[in-house]
Parts: structure tokens; sequence; C-alpha cells
């Protein structure tokens, strides 16, 4: 069991250090994670990592070696401390593949203030992270319109954000990666096709031989599989590939060029030579925006690897862990262009009957669940956080990727029609704040 | 020991597959990773990850649980040959630290085609991270002219990709970073300060009080920690700060605001208040143009985060791993627009006397090495690739990471000077083929 603990910012410990000395590492306290705006003009984020989150937490000791490497860190009181470290407080939470906006509480941290502000690194990490690749995902199958997409960029990103990675564009809606690790470790689906090097690796002194890799792979994987024809020329490469599967041959793919033209000149080849039921795959450079250019085209499959494992321009969701409650009074930072709002915050959702949605309500937490919210008559409301932890512990019953994964689709179907457009523009919905902030 | 085995992408595996079967799994292969071009008008981009590379080479293995999770993927032969799977071949590579510049062959993997083939995603998944962040940051360090720069940024990123970001910025001359597991794990120098929450964490119901805050903070750290000064209102902030901790004070902290007019009123109070030594540490969303913008501002330190950990809008360095021979003959995809020079590289750099270089060059691999390269009179021409596994094994003798971080500064020196501009533009030297291809 790798632990968690060190993926921590030095500050964390030493602040706790001295809350220890002057007795407040105690103090009940409320930190909420949210993000100020969406990235770069977008209408919508996608909550991504919690069940990734609460795993980590399960793993945040400091066992031996982890204490030993703090001894130049902190003093010997704080190592004692960090030794019985457990989270035993609250988390509250958005549900992975909610939507999210400016401003929502995506993740609320009750317990005392050592214990808590000692995760700030880890939870931020983790839901920077995944709701970045998530939310770009999301774009990205929207873009598609039903047409399956494979994530293959594992090798564009870090080799184990890689992993993190095919786990949130999963829960974003692609249907497939090309990463092992997270086929093992999340159970998402796995596919493949072929690279230039396997067609490349059978040329001899007298010259290439696509033929003899068409066949080789189709003999060790069957006919279903993909070849990839663009490693010499294309139209000889889909003749070949015809010509050694047989028209049943299930994809071919197309890695390079005019995606779109080649795209149209390769399903004309494969209906003239009878494979009419073989698929095209289309990768190189993808993102949603060329996605959606291909809309028309005869395409059936979308390969997308940079783009998506580096959040297509906004490779973190820029999340922030605040202090927002102290002893039951709110507080919040000061000074300026970093305005916050204090107070422990319910949040809801208000939505038409017809299910699309209107705005984001937050409301004071310790405001009546069956108060009436002002300005939402004839709308449906509904919470957004559901209990993540208790007591330390992880609140059985929470939901699965797949049950995620089915959120988000719904989800994705309340926003309003603008929202799911590619454009830059504002939120999708306002942020409305019914908090009346007092904070010291 | 965690296996780094499925880190990969499943084509590599299902191609090792229909190789076995075909019979030309062991043909012997050489695979080269380089960059067609640089991210976003970059002059240079800085070689990051060997290391970490050669690390998680050893743990490349096919255990018991890795050979269950393939079982629906590839044949028995197969998951047969994995078990047994060690690299045994041969790794030449730029060292770490060094410049490289479009088409350099940072790496060359030379082995049996199923034995290199697997490891195409590691080692892009590693060296695309690193070099991406390192490059990045080299820049940062160039903008802060010889200011310190404290990398705080591994919130913004995977969790785990936090400690590589902090690993490569050090290699690119950052001087210390936040994440206490790049402490333990590369011996990065670590520092941190605090938080707004630690300020807020002292409020009462009847108001805020930072000076409590302060109070502890230099009980536990002693005088010469960095207070943050801007929760509240950053006048009453430094004057709170050097009252409690007197003008010995380390450094206090600005998060917010214009940073360059808030330095220089900050650097005036202090002085007037007798804290001439106290430091000025800026942070907030600062990247190597904000830095840059500072430069002839009060600032002594830069707290850098977001804009490191992904790259400053380059998150990957866009490496690929390209097969270039077979059995002695040099191959090359030829479809339009991934034109690839076949056959295996060897790559000089030519500098003047003074030190300055002049262009890359990329020989043939079988070429003399005393081979007089033409329009190279009166340069001195350095081998920029060295032996970095023979025979499966890492050669000893390695540079040190502390050893790679020199070589870079060095190499910085040896830009011509628009090379370390931050403006967009071309590589700072060309790239010359010296190779003629004749590929297959």
């Amino acid at each position: 069991m790798t632990s968690t603990a060190l993926l921590t910012d030095q500050y964390e410990l030493t602040m706790l250090s001295a809350a220890l000395r002057a007795g407040t590492a105690q103090r009940s306290c409320v930190f909420e994670v949210f993000a100020r705006r969406l990235p770069d003009g977008r209408r919508y984020g996608v909550v991504a990592g919690t069940g990734r989150l609460l795993d980590a937490l399960e793993r945040f000791r400091f066992g031996p070696e982890e204490i030993d490497s703090l001894r130049t860190v902190v003093d010997q009181d704080t190592l004692a401390w960090l030794s019985d470290y457990r989270f035993r407080g609250e988390i509250d939470g958005y549900r992975e593949g909610e939507l999210y906006f400016p401003g929502s509480p995506i993740l609320t941290v009750r317990g005392g203030f050592a214990e808590a502000v000692v995760l700030e690194t880890l939870i931020l990490s983790i839901l920077n992270h995944d709701s970045a690749i998530a939310s770009a995902a999301a774009r990205m199958v929207s873009a598609a319109a039903g047409r399956p997409i494979i994530e293959m960029g594992g090798r564009r990103t870090h080799e184990r954000a890689a992993v993190a990675s095919a786990r949130a564009a999963y829960l974003a809606g692609v249907d497939a990666t090309s990463n092992l690790e997270a086929a093992r470790t999340y159970r998402v689906p796995s596919a493949g096709t072929a690279a230039h090097a396997f067609t490349l690796s059978f040329a001899h002194p007298d010259g290439s031989d696509e033929r003899a890799a068409f066949a080789a792979q189709v003999e060790a994987l069957g006919v279903g599989t993909t070849l990839l024809v663009d490693t010499y020329d294309i139209t000889t490469g889909v003749k070949n590939a015809i010509e050694v599967a047989g028209t049943s041959l299930g994809a071919v793919r197309i890695d390079s060029g005019d995606l779109g033209v080649l795209a149209r000149q390769v399903r004309r080849q494969l209906d003239e030579l009878g494979a009419t039921g073989t698929k095209i795959v289309v990768s190189g450079d993808l993102d949603e925006y060329a996605i959606a250019s291909l809309r028309a085209e005869p395409v059936d499959i979308y390969g997308v690897g940079t783009s998506l494992v580096t959040g297509s321009g906004s490779p973190t969701a820029g999340m922030v862990y605040k202090l927002v409650e102290v002893d039951g009074v709110p507080v919040a930072k000061r000074s300026s262009h970093k305005e916050s709002h204090g107070g422990r915050k319910r949040a809801v959702r208000a939505a038409r009957a017809s299910g699309t949605i209107v705005e984001e309500i937050l409301l004071r937490a310790d405001a009546p669940a069956d108060q009436a919210i002002p300005g939402t008559g004839g709308l449906d409301v509904a919470e957004l956080q559901i209990p993540l932890v208790r007591g330390g512990d992880r609140v059985s019953g929470l939901p699965t990727l797949e049950q995620s994964r089915g959120h988000l689709a719904h989800g994705l179907v309340t926003l309003p029609w603008e929202g799911l457009g590619l454009s830059h523009g504002d939120p999708a919905v306002p942020t409305r704040y019914l908090t009346e902030p007092e904070s010291r």
C-alpha cells in the first residue's frame, strides 16, 4: 500500500506544526473546494476524481519512512501527531460526473484545522487533474455526436496521469482506452489498433511488405482487427487490407493527412471493394473542434490522444481549497482579486419541468432544508452534495464509475442548448449566492 | 516494487503477439525518440526524464497479476513471452539537461522488434512529460535572471505528475519545491511559506487575528520564516509581521493583486520599518512573462505553480518513438505530413570557439567517427548521445540529477543570444541532416 501522505506541500505540515504549538490544531473547520471560474470560455465543468480521492485518502498515512523523511521539516511533536494521523472528519461533495459552475462547492471537508489542512494538496491534485480531463473529454463526446471515441493519449502525459486520464475520459463518455493499467485498475474497456512500426518491421532489403504485415496481424488478431493503412500509400494500403483480410475486415485506420478528404476517399474505395461493413477509424491531433468538423464525413470511430490528456488547452481545472468557517464563524480572505464567500454552503440546482437547468444556487448550510428559495417558483430544485466520508470512513454505496458515467450523460442533456456549444462563452447557467457573507 | 509494465498501450502487445506468430519478433530494430517540432514558437527544448525512465525500465516486468489482467488481450504464447520479459537491448540518448531541437535523436533504442516495441508508451510518457516541464521551467529560470524560484504547483497537476514536475523543474534550475515526495524521492530541496487558511484559522467571533497567526508561526518556525501578508490588508499585514517577528523576519509573501506595485510598496514599508533584510516572495499565476515583467521590481523570490507544472501552455513535448531501421535497412513512413528520416542517426552539435552553438547535425550512425563534417571548419563538434543501457542494464556512472542540472545551466549559456528570448520564433539553431535517407 503506497502511502500518499507526502503528496503534500511542505507548508501544510509547517502550518500544522505552528497550529499544534498555538493550540489551534483542533479548531473545528470547514474547507471548501471550488473553481473561481471555468477555464477558457468553457460553458460547464465535469467533476471527476472523487473516487480516486477516496482511495488515496485511505492511504494517507505517515509510516516510519515518511516520518523519517520529515525530520528536518517539522519538530518531534508534529512527527508524533503525524504518526497517528488518519482523517476522522466528514466530507460531502458533488457526485463524480456532476456538472459544476463557478463557485460550485464541489467538496466540503469538515474536521479539525490540522487534520483538514494537510489534505489540501492531495485533494486539489486529484480533482484538478481529473476534472480538467473529464471536462475536455465531455466536449469531445458531445462533438462526436454518438460516434465512439477511443482515448489513446497515454504517451503524451505523465505515465500515471495517463491512467487517471483514461478513467476520467471514460467517465465523460469516451468509449475505451488504449491504456492497459486503466483497464486493469478501473475496468475501463481497452482497445487498440496497430502502429506504423509494425508495418515497417516487415521491410526487407528489397523493399517494404505491407501485405505481409497485414497478413500477420489478421492471422494473430482475426479479421475483426483494425489495419493501419497509411504507412506508405493509402489507396494501396486499403487495397492490400481488403485483399489480405477480405471484405469482413473490422476497420482501417487513417492517422495522417486531411482526415475528411481521406475518409471520403477510403469509404468509397472500401464500398467499391465490397467492404461496406468495414469501419474507418481516424486519429492524429484530433480535438473537439476537429471532431466536430468531421461530423459530415464517413468516420466511424475517433482516436484521440494529446488534446484529451492535456485537457484541450486547459490542463488544470483551477480549483482551490479554502477555509470558509472556523468554530462556526464564517471566514474569508479579504484582499484584492481573490474574494471568496465565507461560511459553509449548501448547493442546489434549479431546473424547469423539461429538465433543462436554470441556475446554481448557493445557500448557507445552516438554512432550513425546506426553506423556500426566492425565484424558484415552478422549478425543480435538487441538492447537489452527497455524503462521501463520515467519521473518516468512506460512506458505503457510493456511485460506481459506470453509474457516474450515466449520471454525467444524463446531466449533459439538462444543459440549455447553448451550453453544449463548443464556442467560447459564459457558463451555461449562472451561480446565485444566497449566503449573505459575514466573514471575519 | 510496483510494476510499470501496464503503463502501455494495448496495441503494443497485440503487435507483439502478431510478430511472435509471424516470426518477426526477433528482427533487429532501431527505434528513435525525437520531436518533429518544438512547441509553440519555443527556441529550444530541455531533455528531462531520462533518469526516471531508467528507474521505470527496471520495473517493467510482467508479474502474475499483470499477466492475469492480459488474458483477454493476447494469446497464451504472448503471455508466456511477457512473463519472461526483460529488456536486453541497448539504449543511447541525450543526457538529461541537454538542449534539444527538432529532429534531435533524444533516445535510440536497439533490440529485437518485440522487446523494443513494448517500451513505446513508457518511454514517451516519461520523456514527453518531464521534458515539457523542464523546457518551460528553463525559460522561467532565465526570466528570473538569478532570483530564486520555488516550484509550488503540485496541486494543479496529477498527484504523481507533481513529483516528476518538481524534479524536472529542479533540473531546469528552479531552486526548491513545495512537494515533500519530490524532496524524499529525488532530494530536491523543499521550501514553503504559509496559506491564507492559517491566518484565517485564528479568527474568532469578535473578528480576525492576524497577529496571533503570525506569532504562532514565528514561535514554531523561527523569525527566518515567510509570513503571508495579504489575507486582509497588505499594509496592516506588513506592519503586523514586523511588529510580531521583528526586523530580522526572513520574508513576507504577496499572493494577489498587482505584484509589481505591491512589491515596491511593501519594500518601501519594510525598509521604513527597518526590516531592510526581509525578503519579498511573490506568487499568484506567475509564468515566464510575468516573471520577466517583474525584473525591475524589488522581488527576491518567485513562487510559481500552475504554469510550471502545465508546461506554460505546452504540457507535452510531442516526442514520438519511431522505427528507423530493421535488420540494418533504414525504414520510414512515407505518407503525407509525417515524413521521418530512416536509419539510425548520430547527433553532433557544432559550436564556435566562444562556446556559442551554431547547428545540430544528424549523421548516419555508421559514418566513421573521425569523418570530416562539411561546413564545420573551425568549429568544435561534440557528440550528443551517451550510452545509457547496455545488455539491458543501466550503464554505471551516469550523471546525477545535480550534474544534469549543472549541464543544463552550462548549455543555456551556449545558446545564441536570441535563443534565450521569450518571444516566439524559430529554433535557436537549425538542424542539418547528413543522412541521405534511403528508407524502405
